[in-house]
């Protein structure tokens, strides 16, 4: 395995890649023409409109204040100086919660550590247990002697280690409890103080019954009129706007065209633009470009009215499901959380999300739908995780030095290079497990998305636990097992079962070195890499100059995005993960993992103040789902210490270190009992504490005018559609063009993209 | 093991006791003496108020009619003739669910039994596996032929069993689901067929929070008035009476020495009884016994009269616990299934049970002390359940006549002989078993109540699922394992973890003539024991004779007690996984098992009938329990016969024997989904509709009357109280004695034994 000098030489490869990256962030930032990639979220609001000039010629787009260049790594300390009520109010509950997932991880590891490297770090170190394996095939290195490897078999000492996973577990679990605690009340104030909003009213209802002399919408009239007959106020049907999604998704593709070939058309001035009506633009018959795709746009238009006009006033294309609003909180409370016919599995009820969290499209798949996409994906799933163990287990065999040489002899003289090994060391196995991870959230959202969850951050909750689940499998046990298989794959061969488990035991130190190099390539250089944003930055000037022409074309162009949960959080977890797991056995990873949480907060803390744009608030409904992870992540940590004391001849430890998953499980219920139904139901009395506040400020409120179309279809609601139609009226003439302030073209009569 | 011979032996002393049994029930079933002994239920309910005479001199004590003794089965065809829906008006929803349980038993095994005896036995049969095992130390018997023992390693025989274990799977969870259906219809309803309860509009509020400024009346009242403005009618507070009860109990005893001394005088009538005071009533001063006794139970009274004044008057004794009624079904059912405060350990609502369900003394423990002393018991009922082996085993091992030769070898003589020897294999190992079981109910009972389940039927419910797992441990693993481990032991630690593995597959078949014999004991002649009263009839018996002296004293004696669900309810799980799991290995047990089943059904339907006397109705509650825990029978079928296929050399089946338990958990959870709500939660709809008839029909109800005292604590109830205060006004003049109708002394002006 590495060296210390080989884990030096990748320490320092990483440390001056993140440090590049940060200073190139810093340059970036202060110029004006990058004001829109680093600080959308201030645009978003309304907050600032242009970006601020320093002064003299050019300064519309770069920074000349050499001051500022002094200064530059002062967005540090800005990150952290807003207060936390204050961001609340600025970027959402939602963000604020997300980032104290990174305090917590410094909250438990930072104490960890320092206990670990006073008491645990001398106690291994003053061994020579690793001395016995020189002759042995399992290889070693100096950072091994750190660890509990170092310690001989039998050993009295081990009972630091026994101490040291206790004070892990009750550290860990009262950090925990604290935060379920803090953000629990977190939440309950924020509902509390939150603003009316449609979904605190409404409750979305699913599978209704079919009935042949009934209307979905009569049946749910009647239904709620009889069975909640003083809190029913009105209900929204659900349409299944499929072909409505599809026509108006073409008709922006084919607006996104026309504004090219405009812009083609401003450029030449001469020439109109061409195009080729054959295969993929390439021959057949010309035609002028701006022409064709303005009577395509304007044809989609006007089946998009049609379409509207038949599903606004048919029947046929209401699916068998209604969000519900009634009178009063209370009244939504008591209908989301009871029953309300015999048969569970009609007229199911729940809170509805947010509007603009609402996922419409699974709306109306009935019950048995359900049931069989869940068992399809929990398949599906079930192959993709242990599949793509292939391919990971053949780049970790490579990565490994001794690997190569053996199976590549061709290569032995470039890889005894001693910069080409530290390289392939330092770099090659973070990496190639990176790439295939950035594949898969996509995937695992849209298995969220076909297994039928109906808002945007359930799908969110759900593909990050199945992204955790993954890298848990192949990242971590993948990672342990598949690496030292390789290496040791004779031995394996020729051992009974009880000798694997003690192979599998002793890798576990042995691979720390391997994850403090995936620590710095993914936690470190990544964390740079966030904040550098380079992909949105070349996005948004490539966008910028050749399609940005309305004020609106340019919102769009620097849409940041959102924080992307279902990716994050399981990279945080698996922090958690390696932290608790190693922190009894090889404290050496603490200080990486300390320094990643630390960077991490203060770059997302930047990115949550400027950046992002939470496109829902959940209200930190997710912070369950890190609990948990959190505790399996130390319960995981248990087991593998009692397996790995067990092999070093500790067995009088075993009954000790089995209490603690025992405790351990008991705690998680605990806290689940106790907070987690702050994040599941709305109590009747906070129900009616806010009823009766509003009741009292604004008696004469006319709520049914307040729900109208708040649940319609995102395609569907009304006030955009009147602009578009209007704005369709005038489609022959060619747009006038107007300049705006910022020099570049803009259209003010072209439909609009947005919808 | 043992041989066809032995198990025709034990098979053929079975029989004959459970005939015996049998003829003895049906001749002393038409005693007229007895007649209170076999139809209490009758005189309970007021259908009949003596036995039915035969005339003729003494026809009031014995049958003299000798045509009955030839008609002695008929009570066979009497007690399945009477009609389900009249069986649950005159037993209960409950006895007719547990009945069902029997009949499942049948429609389950009896269709598996043909197919395997038709198609799995002639394959077992003609084979010689067990030819080779000759000469090893592993002893079997011609019964074991018929079982898959038999099936030389690696042959292609066992693909018979592999389509058996999923014709079993499929067949087993179609009845599952058939009956789940039937029985959640039958509860849906029999609740909405139910007349006007006050369980049905109450609801049961725990751990109300503590507030210096308002007493708990004031509390709830002002809590709800405010939360549930429209339907909170009233409530009921709870009182600690532990006080109470124990001068209650303490003067029932003495009331029952003073009936004791004056029985003793009527009977001497010159001589007044005399007790001794000193200890235990052999030393110390002489008093008038009598006159003592008098007076102690004078004192009581006036001490209960005190307690209860003070319990009404005083708010101190009042527990942080209530019982809130609402003006209507719908308003209770909203308030059962909602959270009511942000704290969800605050506040807890429930459905209220039964009033004649409530076990009050738990009512007032609180949330944290409920919690430790879940964890106290689920410890202690861990070391309960493991160190109960010890002595099993030891009485297993004694039970096997190979095992008594070699460790007492001075007993062989003795054990030769043939007789003692089918003795000793037919009933050593069930009989010592059974005693073993008989003492634990109680401590499961005892463990349920402190726990602190708040009504008898949860109590019960927790106590069965407490007991199934304890004899899923030491009676089915126990009996297995430890029997082969004895026999073995030499052999199990000279192989390793595989071989152990196999040995344990290996031993699963050959165990089943101890699982014959089993049933016969516990199953055959606890059943035909059961019918008999052996017990009940020697205490009425005696009660009649010394004690009972009013016509309420001869009710208590006959008191008939309930069907007994947390000892009966195991008992059937036990049959059902020992069905499960020898159908596809050793189908010799299934004509044993469905005998079970069958004379079960018929004496405890007849037993519902004449018989016991449901305490309380919880309309089938239980049925999701049984449902579970068939289900883990069948899972765990499928994974013995995995690990003994594999033994067997059939790798290529484990995988597709992999698939049931994945099929069986998804099964489950379906059912889970579909139906076990019916049994939790009370439909808004369903409430609704109860409410809106029950207004049409009274319109004027007086509802907060009908639940005045409706939950009070059972030694408050108001009018008992009375006539035993009125009684007690004239305690000096000695009772006046009349005889009863029946010619036995009867006292009608003693204060009653009931409160």
């Amino acid at each position: 395995m590495a060296t210390i000098n080989e884990i030096g030489v990748a320490a320092a490869i990483n440390i001056v890649t993140s440090i590049a990256f940060l200073i190139a962030f810093a340059i970036l930032r202060i110029q004006p023409v990058n004001d829109r990639v680093y600080f959308p979220k201030w645009y978003l609001k309304g907050l600032r409109t242009s970006s601020i000039q320093t002064g003299g010629f050019g300064s519309k787009f770069i920074n000349l204040d050499i001051r500022s260049y002094v200064r530059f790594l002062n967005w540090m300390p800005e990150a952290l100086k807003m207060p936390e009520p204050e961001l609340v109010d600025h970027a959402g509950l939602d963000s604020v919660v997300y980032l104290r997932i990174y305090l917590l991880g410094l909250k438990i590891f930072f104490p960890i550590a320092c206990v670990a490297f006073t008491t645990m770090v001398p106690v291994n170190w003053t061994n020579k247990g690793l001395d016995g394996l020189k002759h042995t095939n399992i290889s070693y290195s100096d950072i091994d002697k750190l660890s509990l490897s170092n310690i001989p078999n039998g050993s009295d000492r081990f009972w630091v280690h026994l101490c040291m996973a206790y004070a892990i577990t009750f550290w860990t679990c009262f950090m925990l409890k604290r935060e379920y605690q803090n953000i629990a009340l977190m939440r309950l104030q924020f509902l509390a103080n939150d603003e009316r909003r449609p979904n605190q009213f409404t409750v979305l209802v699913r599978n209704i019954p079919v009935d042949p002399h009934e209307s979905i919408c009569e049946l749910v009239e009647h239904f709620f009129k009889v069975n909640h007959p003083d809190h029913y106020l009105t209900f929204q049907a659900v349409h299944d706007a499929t072909k409505l999604s599809e026509l108006v998704q073409t008709r922006k593709q084919m607006q996104n065209l026309l504004d090219y070939n405009i812009n083609k058309h401003m450029r030449t001035l001469s020439k109109r633009p061409v195009i080729k009506m054959g295969f993929l633009g390439c021959c057949g018959e010309e035609v002028d470009g701006i022409k064709y795709y303005t009577s395509m746009v304007e044809s989609l238009t006007r089946e998009i009215t049609e379409e509207k006009h038949r599903l606004r006033t048919g029947t046929k294309s209401i699916v068998p499901a209604a969000f519900v609003s009634f009178k009063s909180r209370w009244g939504a409370a008591v209908c989301a959380q009871t029953q309300q016919t015999r048969d569970p599995t009609e007229w199911i009820t729940e809170w509805a999300a947010e509007p603009c969290d609402i996922y419409y499209d699974n709306l109306a798949l009935p019950y048995v739908d359900l049931k069989i996409r869940r068992i399809i994906v929990a398949v599906a799933y079930f192959f993709l995780t242990f599949f793509f163990m292939i391919p990971i287990a053949f780049v970790q065999s490579l990565a490994n030095i001794e690997g190569i040489e053996k199976n590549f002899p061709f290569l032995k003289p470039l890889i005894e290079v001693k910069f080409f090994k530290s390289i392939i060391q330092g770099f090659l196995p973070g990496i190639a497990l990176k790439i295939f991870l950035m594949l898969l959230p996509r995937i695992l959202m849209q298995m969220s998305k076909f297994e039928g969850f109906i808002s945007t951050s359930s799908l969110e909750r759900r593909a990050a636990s199945r992204f955790y689940m993954f890298q848990f499998i192949n990242v971590f046990l993948g990672s342990i097992v598949t690496g030292t298989a390789f290496q040791q794959l004779n031995s394996f061969l020729n051992q009974s079962v009880s000798d694997i488990a003690k192979t599998i035991g002793v890798s576990i130190p042995i691979k720390a070195t391997f994850f403090v190099t995936y620590i710095m390539v993914d936690g470190w250089a990544g964390v740079a890499g966030e904040i550098l944003r380079l992909k949105p930055l070349i996005i948004y000037h490539l966008k910028n100059s050749f399609l940005v022409r309305t004020e609106k074309d340019r919102e769009e162009a620097t849409d940041p995005g959102t924080i992307g949960f279902n990716t994050g959080e399981p990279q945080i977890q698996l922090y958690f993960l390696l932290g608790l797991v190693y922190a009894a056995v090889s404290p050496i990873l603490l200080p990486f993992i300390i320094l990643f949480f630390a960077l991490a907060y203060v770059v997302y803390r930047h990115q949550v103040i400027n950046v992002y744009n939470q496109k829902y608030e959940s209200a930190g409904k997710f912070w369950p789902d890190v609990h948990r992870r959190v505790v399996t992540a130390l319960i995981v940590s248990q087991l593998l210490l009692m397996g790995l004391l067990s092999t070093k001849g500790a067995h009088k430890s075993t009954p000790l270190l089995l209490v603690l998953p025992v405790l351990t499980i008991g705690f998680h219920m605990h806290c689940k009992c106790r907070y987690q139904s702050a994040f599941v139901t709305y109590s009747l009395k906070e129900a009616m504490i806010k009823d009766t506040l509003e009741r009292t400020r604004e008696p004469n409120l006319n709520l049914k005018a307040f729900f109208r179309n708040a649940y319609a279809h995102p395609e569907f609601r009304v006030g955009e559609n009147l602009d578009l139609e209007m704005a369709m009226e005038k489609p022959d003439k060619l747009p006038e063009l107007v300049a705006t302030k910022r020099g570049s073209w803009r259209n003010t009569s072209l439909p609009s993209k947005h919808i």
